[in-house]
């Protein structure tokens, strides 16, 4: 089976997984933006990193990954798989629930799994500068370290939205050198456009996308870096899943079902994509994306090809989709207010292999609070849809007597992200009792905890 | 020598160690609050836990840890000791740097160490709550965790400037089910005293102690929970030492200097305690104790008998204090605008072991700065005084091309303390640069990093 085949050193992989090697029929190709050409790799070196560009076509199994980069996984990785006792335990379920705690990083998500091989890329190239989107600051962050780590200078166009509701993502990114905008900006002709219309636009991460490419592509020695959606993000994050196949095997463990929030897809496809391998060797695994109802791309979207970004700068590229001029509603789980999600994914929720769930924000963030009180955790607001699936699964397998291992991707803390549970809290504490008491909730006496 | 006949598991020591057993000559005894009469124990069990309290008195060297307090500490415990190359290197100094980083725990900091010691203590004597105060909500937050963890509520005094500089803070405590009173409040005498002179009152840590001890004593199944200053408190913290010791054995290395911020003393202490048993047996290690300018404790307060608290409630202790009722002027690292220091770490100070070193806000948040742009860590604004002395000496090895082994306590991060930071750079962007870039800062290329 592939994924047994590749090595790691103390529990780090020395090498990516790349599904595209094992997939029973290719995703559909991508074509150029404005042409109905097939994209070449040249399209896209125009404004990026050149090594990123040719890993988006690339059909190898296993790319190497550079000593560098694996030196700076090193600081954070391998990211601990985590047993959710105290929770199983809660929610009375006969279900093992695992999940991979990628908040580990200092930036506080997976994102810094992409973000140190992006800007390692492109410092080799000799760029200056990679310039980029961020919809929860969590991107935004993971590329400000990076760029900080090799050197490089980083330009976030950050979505306005998120700049309101995350002060403390945006002074983080700026803590680690980088630069914010808030999007749409003056700086380009789609903000501009934009905000002739509307002065307080509040943005989503396609038009944020939008600016930075249209940044990086007047500046000369500046490069575009992308957080998710193409091929090499997930290609990066894949990490997570084979370290965690990896822990799961050391625990005499096979996976029932794998559970990932998803905006652009990478966590998702992160940690799925390695046992996505197994699924099609034989092995029955369930794969599931949560998706915010307030952004319904897979449950709602339509399969055909759309164009990444806001403003079609961007390759076309064959999606589930809500439109490529969609603008979500506010959420706190900024990070997954995006349009589309990765051809990647996109594919194999056609081929039926992953399926999708549609959640609301008050379910996941309820979730979320179960887990703090249970295992002291705090998940980011887009982590908060995963960890809803979860349980949802793990009451499901309750009713069902079934004992199954559920696995999903904490992407990310929500540590910076207060004013979503501050809400929430003053929200619930009106509508449930004047102070809100989880303890009250919690029956650990009766759990033989202590 | 007594740290190595202690055990451990899978490198987590399963006893804590009391200095007071090898101490050269025995700290001065405690006093009643209102009589001169040596304290009873009887008198701390009055508003603490029994155990606590017996504890507080113990001058057994090793002191088993409860199976279900280690079993919480595995759930984030042992943390890393991490070296800090990228700094050094920086630094252009020949001294090897380490941190041992507390900021691992879900509340992000050292203080759950002693919280679950102490919600399990409670739990047992059948004690329904804990109370206690908060300076920079680090403790408030433990404490809120551990009382879910063990089945007990939580109310939290915290210090009505933190409450107004880190609502993250104040919003985590109640995600964790903790009540949050801003102090001085109307609940109790003291409060209410000061609130009549002054309702904008900014608070302090004594006066929130003085609150959250008074509303212990009123209500029946209720105890105060102490987060540092009290002998107990530093026990349960020597799990950091004992920790860093098997990972420098490990490694090869014996520490030069040992430093930690200081408030109320307990992430020093933690770190510092195991190694001071070192030194009494004759290595010749140097501690430092790094307080900030704004409440300069160590550097210039009297080493007296003092309460711990504003209102004179608690008992006497012989300590480097500024005076109970003294309220030091506002800074970030709220946690050490404590006026006294936990009696141990001042009778070390006075017997010469330990040395005190007062620094700015705005050097320590420099340094912090600078230790986020090598290691990509946020360190507290507390920790951020520790930061500063590692970087002073570090420098100081430069300049005498001296190869020591400095380690450090990054007692906790300060991902929710972003209003410091925030301030720190527009200030710093304001008299520096327009937009300040550590990539012109930082040297990676001269560095070879890439």
């Amino acid at each position: 089976m592939a994924i047994s085949s590749h090595s790691s050193v103390d529990g780090l992989p020395v090498a990516w997984y790349n599904l595209a090697a094992d997939l029973p029929q290719p995703a559909p190709p991508m074509f150029e933006p404005s042409r109905d050409e097939p994209l070449r790799p040249s399209s896209l070196a125009a404004f990026m990193p050149a090594a990123l560009a040719e890993q988006e076509f690339s059909t190898q199994r296993w790319i190497d990954i550079p000593p560098e980069v694996l030196e700076a996984y090193r600081s954070w990785r391998p990211t601990p798989l985590v047993r959710a006792v105290r929770l199983e335990k809660y929610l009375r379920t006969p279900a093992r629930i695992y999940f991979k705690d990628e908040s580990r990083s200092p930036p506080g998500s997976h994102k810094l799994n992409t973000a140190v091989a992006q800007a390692y890329y492109a410092r080799q190239q000799g760029l200056q500068r990679l310039v980029t989107e961020s919809g929860a600051g969590q991107w935004g962050c993971s590329l400000a370290m990076a760029c900080s780590m090799f050197g490089l200078s980083c330009k976030v166009f950050m979505v306005n939205l998120s700049c309101q509701q995350r002060p403390y993502r945006r002074t983080l990114i700026r803590l680690w050198g980088g630069e914010v905008i808030a999007s749409p900006s003056l700086q380009t002709a789609v903000g501009r456009r934009l905000l002739s219309r509307d002065q307080d636009y509040k943005g989503s991460i396609g038009i944020a996308i939008a600016e930075a490419v249209e940044n990086a592509l007047g500046e000369a020695g500046a490069a575009y870096g992308c957080g998710s959606v193409y091929n090499y993000a997930m290609l990066h994050q894949t990490v997570i899943g084979l370290e965690a196949a990896e822990q799961l095997a050391a625990l005499d463990e096979k996976p029932d079902v794998i559970i990932g929030c998803i905006g652009g897809g990478s966590n998702f496809a992160g940690l799925a994509f390695p046992f996505v391998s197994q699924r099609l060797a034989g092995q029955p695994i369930r794969f599931l994306a949560a998706e915010p109802r307030a952004c319904p791309t897979l449950t709602r979207g339509r399969y055909r090809y759309d164009h990444t970004d806001a403003a079609g700068l961007t390759p076309r590229v064959k999606m589930h989709t809500l439109g490529h001029t969609y603008v979500p509603r506010d959420i706190y789980a900024c990070g997954l207010r995006y349009h589309g999600c990765a051809p990647l994914v996109s594919h194999l929720v056609n081929l039926g292999v992953v399926e999708a769930v549609a959640l609301s924000e008050s379910a996941a963030l309820k979730a979320a609070q179960l887990l703090a009180a249970t295992e002291g955790i705090i998940a980011a607001p887009e982590s908060a849809y995963a960890v809803r699936a979860a349980i949802n699964e793990a009451v499901r397998c309750r009713k069902q007597q079934s004992s199954e291992c559920i696995v999903f991707c904490l992407s990310g803390h929500g540590l910076c992200d207060m004013e979503a549970y501050g809400a929430y809290l003053s929200k619930q504490s009106k509508t449930v009792a004047e102070k809100p008491s989880l303890v009250d909730l919690l029956r650990w006496s009766k759990l033989g905890y202590t």
